[in-house]
């Protein structure tokens, strides 16, 4: 089995990247199994003189990202940069030695986010991750209010999302020798 | 008097950023307050929900930016990205009808820090903050640990931030029409 961490950018109840990710739990690939990261409002704000010992919430988001064969994320755009909640669990990630080299891919829920996007690839890339581009994908969800279910229903959608996941695998796969 | 609320984007005891920001307030002209924002730790994680009856410590920095005659940031670089702390804080400002227009001036404590700081003036220009670009300086104090006194005592360090400041008063009483 493969065990993706999907983590959503956004704290938002009605949010089509947490739906996005939703729907993509549907459309996984049998081998696949996608478990939501839903800490992320319970992290504290990163502070370096806090990393002698690491709060339990930072504890428990680093051992789940590097239990996870590969990382998933859909990540919204605040002011043209990364939401500060979000970029707040990546600062905790930068001192996590399971994090370089963990495979990303990155779902984006808006085609218009493009500065958020750009910002969370450079941060991603800075600490090492392994951004499968072809495992990307952009899909406009943007105000269409859709249901994770009406989401995997939806072939214009559902479709690129099931070959990104493929893709993943795949490079999961060739990356572990599998 | 101009009064100037400081923001340090970085939460350590210890921080350069910091540091720089007390020695502005050691430098600053007489008619001139610099009162420190210190409560970017206690914000909650941004989420648009919560909007509707803002959290005491939103409410809070939201009054204290509106009542500012400018703001005078310094923040670091994590990641090669605006620390995510430091964004969460002006994530919430976006909804703030007073920010808008507002004169910021921003301090980077270190040369190297180029990427963080691009980030932070696309994100504060899409937030239609008015930079003011003859008060942006840069100065190299990066692993240097020296305290806000000997910060302003080196003049090659409090020559530019003297220089800024009044840059920074000039700019605030022409948009005031003082």
């Amino acid at each position: 089995m493969i065990r993706i961490l999907s983590i959503s950018g956004s704290l938002r109840a009605q949010s089509s990247n947490t739906s996005l990710l939703q729907a993509a739990r549907h459309l996984a690939p049998p081998d696949m199994t996608i478990t939501p990261y839903d800490g992320l409002a319970d992290l504290p704000h990163f502070n370096p003189d806090l990393e002698a010992v690491l709060p339990l919430p930072v504890r428990n988001l680093r051992e789940r990202v590097g239990d996870a064969d590969a990382l998933l994320i859909c990540c919204p755009e605040y002011a043209r940069g990364i939401p500060g909640s979000f970029k707040n669990a990546l600062d905790w990630l930068v001192g996590c030695t399971r994090f370089p080299g963990k495979p990303v891919a990155l779902f984006n829920a808006s085609a218009r986010a493009s500065a958020a996007q750009a910002a969370l690839r450079l941060v991603l890339e800075t600490m090492s991750a392994h951004i499968v581009d072809d495992a990307c994908i952009t899909v406009d969800l943007l105000a269409k209010g859709l249901s994770p279910k009406a989401i995997a229903a939806d072939l214009a959608i559902a479709v690129p999302v099931r070959v990104a996941l493929a893709t993943l695998a795949a490079e999961v796969r060739r990356a572990t020798g599998d």
